[in-house]
């Protein structure tokens, strides 16, 4: 098997699995108990927490663990303008965001919000466009940092610059699920107010986010009960998740697994056959998105049975008929968006698996055209 | 170590572990993926819903997995507000619900809704009270299945009886997180309409609750993303707690394990000083709630040096202050509110811890009187 659909979720390392195989059955304790058991619980939070502000150079306390990446992005914009009300009223948000954030953009509108999607140009957020519309009253803006299906860097420091010069309280909200653990993330430089991040995407379960928010920044629970996670994201601490999330940023802080997959998907490239059309513009090189001559499904299929796993799009929007919005978002032409073929990286892949996958790539595309 | 904290946290059944091991390791693809590795995480997850299902003979699609009980709560209440705005404005709640109904109750009271809070006469819901009160605006009526802090069973077939008698259209949650697993809840008989589980109470990890929503009860979303569960929980599955749920529902409905518990708690009121007074009525015997003759705080501190763990109240609440609410909607005087202490079993308990924490009880009890 040759799984290369690292973008759609990871393998846990086996670290973190034997992590939290050690949390859920030792350090068991509810971390609101005052007895031992709790406190051994809250200290493994505590210690998580220290792990993932390190990571980014913040404040313990400007980092929340959520139940999930979605969880982190739905606080961070809802949250925010249902507690600033006062903020103004317009709120900017790029056109090819994860469904995560889109789908929020989607209901503010109709919810009295006045929601402009931030227009890209040549796979950069068209900052002309940005300068004439980013006025006193947005509320807020929300950019991804890595695109989940091409792997397109955005310049968030570039944006947050903008604000600034500008003299705008502007927010700046990125989902860095894509772009945690392989970007470099410092809170100082980057800009943003809020980041969120996912816990499957960096080698750590599934269920667990951590959702940044700037000293300062007051947002507004989604839903409320025994308090934790200083309000915002009530219920029992998901302990053993907690753990695995904290274990996996040990993991890529030590080893810059990055760094591998840079040199994998560059490696992809190199072996794929250039007449393939790349509809991934300045990636990161965690994913890769070509276009086939052949119906993405088709040829989904035809990988399968050769053990490769790769995916047309975001896993969340493949069963709604495929990605079209976001490679739309990137003006990728409408034929290759039937046949766009998202190739995403893991440091566990080898030089030979993804010399594989180009090599069947070429082949299939080679055989198609024959016809 | 003697823990007796199970209604704050249980101890995860080493058949789940095992079984989350197993699928964070092996079976680690997106459950919205279209290959192969996205069909068998979600096969896992089908498999779950059914046994979930099986479990209170509902259907699978009226079995929804949250991040949590806290989630299932609020889903419950202000997702079916939301949704269905027309339904009327009044909501009753019982005043002895866990905080994550009970502060939906105080949000819903800020947001211009009507909550009427139903009392509890000698551990039962006010029958007479609520006859009065539950009429053709009462939109929602919310009464948990077993209280948390005392063990007191509801009569949940009783209120829906009424609802039906009068004709009410009135929809029914009860937050069973308590009871599933404990008492038998057939949806047939038990009659709510909605119900919220919580893995980490029955021997499954924390992360991951369930929310039953009987058939034609909608619900509006409190977040948005890909659309998984139905719309209603956003966010990739978190599949390995979703295995670990189904095993220990698995375990639970082969073993049995009430029977042992009621057989400790039995043996625990049996061995403790009959003048020690109880707080606990009609309960199920998975909780005890006493009154000590010693703030609580510090009976914790005693039995805590002897390895003994137990709380003064809801691990939720227990750093706000202690859960003098809810003992007070039980109508406990404020003495004894203070001093009480809930001691809650599990099967993995054995007759020796509990008779010796019992003993200890006594002896501290003893101590204090000569004073």
């Amino acid at each position: 098997m040759i799984y290369l659909d690292n973008a759609a979720t990871t393998r846990p390392y086996d670290s973190v699995i034997a992590r939290m195989a050690e949390v859920l059955g030792e350090a068991y304790g509810n971390p609101s108990s005052l007895h031992r058991m709790g406190m051994e619980a809250e200290n493994i939070i505590t210690e998580a927490r220290k792990t993932v502000a390190d990571s980014i150079g913040a404040k313990e306390n400007e980092i929340y663990f959520t139940p999930s990446g979605t969880l982190a992005n739905n606080t961070a914009i809802l949250g925010y303008l249902r507690r600033n009300k006062h903020k103004g009223n317009k709120v900017l948000i790029s056109s090819v965001e994860h469904a995560s954030v889109y789908n929020i953009g989607k209901y503010l509108l109709e919810n009295g919000y006045t929601v402009e999607w931030i227009p890209i140009l040549n796979g950069e957020p068209d900052w002309i466009w940005l300068e004439e519309h980013l006025d006193t009253d947005t509320a807020l803006v929300s950019m991804m940092a890595v695109n989940n299906e091409t792997g397109t860097v955005f310049d968030i420091p570039r944006l947050k610059n903008m604000i600034d010069r500008k003299g705008l309280k502007t927010v700046l909200h990125s989902d860095c699920i894509q772009a945690y653990g392989k970007l470099n993330i410092s809170v100082r430089d980057f800009g943003a107010d809020m980041m969120s991040f996912s816990g499957h995407k960096i080698g750590a379960p599934k269920g667990i986010g951590v959702l940044y928010v700037k000293k300062g920044v007051l947002l507004e629970p989604l839903y409320l009960g025994g308090g934790q996670e200083n309000n915002l994201f009530s219920g029992t601490e998901n302990v053993a998740n907690i753990a695995g999330f904290s274990e996996a940023v040990k993991v890529f802080r030590k080893e810059k697994p990055v760094e591998k997959v840079k040199a994998l998907s560059k490696l992809f490239l190199e072996t794929l056959l250039p007449e393939i059309p790349l509809n991934s513009k300045h990636s990161l090189g965690t994913v890769v998105n070509i276009s086939m001559n052949l119906r993405s499904e088709i040829v989904l299929h035809m990988l399968e049975s050769e053990g490769i796993y790769v995916s047309s799009g975001s896993a969340c929007s493949q069963k709604k008929g495929g990605s079209n919005r976001v490679l739309e978002g990137f003006s990728v032409p409408k034929k290759q968006q039937d046949t766009a073929i998202r190739i995403s990286f893991s440091h566990l892949n080898t030089e030979d698996e993804v010399r594989y996958a180009a090599e069947k790539l070429n082949e299939i595309y080679l055989q198609n055209k024959k016809k």
